[in-house]
């Protein structure tokens, strides 16, 4: 059996083991209070150019989102959100449980558009009952989107100015940034990210981490007492030095970065061995997921010996599948897969 | 240097590395729901006798009293715990984040006595403006406490008697619970644990894991829906099987309990170390955590060497310290430590 | 100057306001727990046919679906909603700050269909990740709705029958509910809100009170501990005799039903008048609201002698306004603003 | 009988309820949009000589508590109160439900002292883990307090300089504000208390109106978005102009404090009553609450004439009862409590 459920069934990349191994019997004090989470949070801020940038590891993306979007919102805003995005979809209302609501806009192919954040908010200020309603306080996008699609540099530029011109912050989820960052075609870099972003985080769970990810504030007006909010939320890891070491091994020598290119250059293989086999994907994504259209009958033979997601419910004759390549994805499974699509 | 700060200052135990290195390339599903969750909960549940429990794992302390309380209480219910109880101090208002309030009893080295629990429950329903104030709708305690004493079996089973004879579950907190039943004269088991407590954890973090608790319902009333809560709470851990792999390498064969063991011994060692210099322990504490009044000259020509936790402020002429062992403290170090106090 | 611009601009009906001064220098216990308020309770568990039901009397409509909504569900839960009910766009976010998603249902002019509601709990169900999605725990219509339009009985047996079988409650918001059982056409009768509804209320605000919402909880498994989680709403009215003065005084001889009626014959007539003059109302309303689409000078002038409100932003040539009717709005009120349109 | 009960037993003080049918068949807008309501701010900020406050209109005393404390802290911050104050015991944990704690001071009579609130503040930051434990972010202190006492001058200037100087804001609960500014003794005016707190209330409900507490807020850099977040927390009353008549009734022409010493002059000719006939006050309290130790047989005879409070369980031989006068309370209610206590 092959595998292209997830980016985050295997463990961590070996380098990322053998810094924990290597460091197993010191002792440091916990809460990223360590001397390794320091240098790991100096390394993110010079591969950000972000020097006065805040940054502080978390466990895992859905309490990421939901500390930081509970620390940015006053208590009568909520947060802006495509219809797709997974703070509105599969994060069991996580944001709402911290009392806010999502606000939604349209998802095209999980992007949102600035023409329709402007919208959104101008609106907003227009009607007579605003104060009846929910103010937008912030913008969430997730770069890659939940759809494997990316934001051009442009797009980018006008979500932000779209987000800083209305005086809201502008929030990227990075859960899979990597993949992202080394998309085909991207011409946004992670330093454009800190740059337009007020804050945005750096996914180590499904590039290459056992868990973790680091979120960078770029804006340093927000977010000024987080720590004791990562606390309150449960996302304070005592030993939090893991994650240091972790982020350390990803930013010491471009790993995070070497990681996402290997990763994006499997599944463009596995696209390609698809559509060799005549099978259109059924998004034009150009990172580690992606969506094709299969008849119901190669779906069912696929299954015998490769494992990976439905995405939406199975239909009469045809349904929509998704492959996911990770950081342990090799060649040799794009070549096992590519054999099974011959028959 | 030589620490004693805290238990959770090294990685993993050896034994619970080579597991996750041993599995590092393999693929499983995420969230818990792979084959080795499935066994550490099998074996947990057999340690505890208690084939009914539902076992989940979540991350770290805070997140998992948070969850859980969050999960058991109506929303007009607080939950009833020691003043000195670590979710009433040292959680950063992460209970009353989910809305709930704490509702204190007195703490006897950090303990509770059934008997104020009695009266709590029995005094709010004899007031007249009871549904004024808040209900008391469950208990929280810790075993061992956050002074490091636990409760005789005897207590354990008065203090569960007035909680089930009020209605109310009871919860203990396991986070250091390897070392409560290691503990000099203690005549609690884990079996004990299981059958006078509602729900209650293991906790993995300080007793050898790098993360981890093990959340057991024996009351199959609670936390139904359990699951999408731990999701919402951002406490389910995508790489799930890290938490399985952790805890079956802790309960395949005694791990947990031998860890127990050498870390109270350890600490039994210090104490005498202590008491044989003339200094006195400032709490009769049986498991890894100990407590000393020291004179501030003492105390500064130690902390060249050795490094340690204040325990309160720094008193005029003495001041209370806390000395912790954990399962990477060697007899080494408790030799060193030792002398280090002949001056 | 006329108003039409909404069902809450003048005091109390002239029977409440003298129930009021009547009794105004007696003294009474606080909270609820007079006789006033038992005695109103009676009356409309009488009017409902529900002599099992519990009662409760609140102040205001936003208060009222937040305490409730909050009650029922469980923390992993949200609330279904037509798109455009109260609690999902101008209770300013008050179900989330509570905790809770507000889970959106096609809305057809204000109504949510029984299919509709069947399919979105289908699907929860089958999607293999719905542990990781808002559980749908309950089902929110409004009688009538906010566009005016009301159930009819079959539309609202199959909603409650779909409710049921999936094992969910409904909850009726009654605000305007004395002008639902009063529209033109309507089949549904108080006792068969009673019978069909978990729980509902029967708004006074906008029916002759000066505020007040009596909520009817018909089903016993609901809301057990409702006091202690109104008072934490911050719900419980200190001289909560007014609440229970105000019913006893609009259920003791039908006076509810009486205001419903006259204040819908005027909205009849308000739209007979609108039609006369050849402008077609926008939505097909049987009962106090009513909207159309007029041209922008025709607005322009009638703001000049009548005070009503825009639904929705001004359109090129022409916009969607209200026009609302009340228990004070009179016959004379009519044939004046009659009077304005014809020129 | 004769009711001593509490200052929330009668319905209004005549004028303000002639107010009230005065302007019944009024159309206004609604939610505090009106001229009455904008009147009655302007009237109370020249009360306060605060020509910069903004004034709000909410309905009860819990639901300002918990929307101001709400509006005001960051989230990872608490209330500091005293043990006794009424969001900690008497508001079924309103504060806990926005998610915050109440961080609890020693009760001097219902009183905190400057010191104690220094020194929480001090030690707090002097803590090695204090980001693991809740922030204090406010004070919230009762003017008169839950006992009837009241801070002088001295004091009330000590405690906003030790507010300011640790950069927290002072929020003073008013529900009895007329009485405590009626106090024998005081030297506290509305104008010092409009000086020294950030933002405070003047009760309604009991000290003359049906209902409605007048949030002023002196302190410009807080609450700037509190409309939505009164919504929000359902304390926006529909028919605003509710409170904005009565209070316009109160301040017009100074009703509010007549009221208050009135009620007061009640209150010192009962305790001089039971003085009279030797029982002495449990608590010298210079307000409308009068708390005396009876013996039991005194409290069974008086009980047939007259309703009061046990304040605290029923001893052995003798209790604690309150009485409480209010804006309805005659000379002759007096006379008369005073032949009951001669036998």
């Amino acid at each position: 059996m092959i595998y292209f459920d997830s980016d985050y069934m295997a463990g961590a990349h070996p380098e990322v083991m053998k810094r924990l191994m290597d460091t197993n019997f010191e002792q440091t004090t916990g809460y990223g209070s360590d001397a390794y989470t320091a240098n790991a949070a100096e390394l993110i801020r010079e591969a950000c150019d972000a020097p006065q940038a805040r940054v502080h590891f978390l466990v895992g993306g859905t309490q990421t989102n939901a500390t930081v979007i509970d620390g940015i919102l006053a208590r009568h805003e909520g947060v802006l959100a495509a219809e797709s995005g997974h703070i509105n979809v599969h994060e069991s209302g996580a944001v709402e449980a911290t009392g806010h609501k999502v606000l939604t806009l349209p998802s095209y192919q999980g992007k949102v558009s600035a023409d329709d954040v402007k919208n959104h908010i101008c609106s907003f200020y227009k009607d007579d009952s605003y104060e009846h309603m929910v103010a937008p306080g912030m913008l969430y996008i997730s770069f890659p989107t939940e759809y494997g699609t990316v934001y051009s540099l442009k797009e980018l530029e006008d979500i932000s100015s779209a987000c800083h011109e209305a005086g809201i912050p502008l929030f990227i989820d990075g859960a899979r940034l990597g993949f992202g960052l080394a998309a085909q075609g991207n011409d946004v870099t992670l330093k454009d990210i800190a740059r337009l972003a007020d804050v945005f985080y750096i996914g180590g769970t499904k590039v290459g981490a056992l868990f973790g990810e680091a979120v960078v504030v770029t804006n340093p007006s927000l977010l000024r007492h987080f720590t004791p909010l990562i606390k309150q939320h449960g996302a304070l890891l005592a030993k939090g030095r893991l994650l240091g070491l972790q982020f350390e091994a990803l930013f010491a020598d471009g790993l995070y970065f070497r990681i996402g290119r290997e990763t994006v250059e499997r599944a463009v293989r596995l696209k390609a061995a698809f559509e060799d086999h005549g099978f259109k994907a059924a998004i034009d994504s150009p990172t580690n997921q992606q969506f094709f259209t299969l008849p119901n009958p190669v779906i069912d033979r696929l299954k015998e010996n490769v494992s990976f997601e439905m995405w939406g419910p199975r239909g009469e004759r045809e349904s929509t599948v998704r492959f996911v390549t990770g950081w342990s994805t090799t060649d040799e499974d794009i070549d096992r897969l590519a054999s099974y699509l011959s028959f």
